[in-house]
């Protein structure tokens, strides 16, 4: 194999600076040092630091593996609480303290840079799409109840794993994490399944 | 009255540079700048920036009303609701896509701000620990199950709750703070409610 080009290494090399000093924090001097290239080069690649950014996220949508969420042939709600379980490995991965990209950058991400937050945004709608046509077929094999709204319950269970991982940030407690897998799919989800079909 | 003191300028003036901006994209320039006092005068009052967002932090934990919440005299969960309906409202005044300052810092201060960052997790803690009050006096009522744990729920809650307005912070719909509301109160709690008193 030959030398990564330019370019793939200051992706490859980047995720990192994102993730534990966040957008505004990371600087694109601290983004060539990180990747080993000289910052002139920098230019050649990306228009921007914002560039860049959106290359990631766009890496982190690929990350999450929704077609292998879609394609598992698992009951539904056993192929989410495993996809869940690989979010929170990927995450311990790259350090729990440093939380979710898309997280982070939701929060951190200022107003202004419109092209990245709608990177950001769609990031979670492709996430939120995919849950919900998993608590579609929960529903179908009627492992939840119909009165639910898959689309509601999806964006709640993104919102719920991303304010765990939040805390696990700032605590450096994987408690949060533990204590998202147990409420959602020990406590809710088995309680929105025994209740009769009428969903009430 | 006489003129607000510089110091009062300072930290009432600057509340929306940190929502909106996030601590590392406000720099002691927009800070003094939206105060209206002169650049000098910042550090005769704050030693760092992070002195200032610390005060922040401390202001913004007295405003989420824990008093009140342990005070009302409401049936527990009811007073939960009213906390959150509450806390919602606030979020909306500064502007949902501000944020909410815990969870803006919880992803959004260097790992190197100690200081701020343990300030940050002060807060969760008193605010954790003041739901979970509410959920054992709901449980001494026979309101919740005895065997959901108040801690580990209370922590789901307040992730839940930051995941939302992240979300909403992100997507500029207020629907995520909707749902946090209905999935939490109409959805989770009763279901854990309406269980027999061995909490299965």
């Amino acid at each position: 194999m030959g030398r990564p080009s330019v370019k793939t290494q200051l992706v490859d090399r980047t995720f990192t600076v994102f993730l534990s000093q966040g957008y505004e924090g990371a600087s694109v001097n601290d983004l060539v040092a990180a990747a080993g290239v000289p910052k002139g080069s920098f230019y050649n690649h990306f228009p921007s630091k914002e560039a860049l950014a959106i290359e990631h996220v766009r890496r982190y949508i690929a990350a999450l593996e929704l077609d292998a969420l879609a394609d598992d042939p698992a009951p539904p709600l056993t192929a989410l609480r495993t996809h869940f379980e690989r979010r929170i490995a990927d995450r311990a991965a790259t350090g729990l303290e440093n939380g979710c990209l898309l997280g982070n950058f939701s929060t951190g991400v200022p107003n202004g840079c419109v092209d990245l937050r709608t990177e950001v945004q769609l990031g979670f709608s492709l996430w939120e799409h995919s849950i919900a046509e998993v608590l579609r077929r929960a529903q179908a094999q009627h492992q939840l109840v119909a009165g639910a709204s898959p689309a509601d319950l999806a964006a709640f269970v993104i919102g719920s794993f991303e304010g765990a991982i939040a805390l696990s940030k700032v605590t450096r407690r994987v408690d949060h994490v533990a204590d998202f897998m147990k409420t959602i799919f020990d406590l809710l989800l088995p309680r929105l399944t025994m209740l009769g079909k009428d969903g009430s």
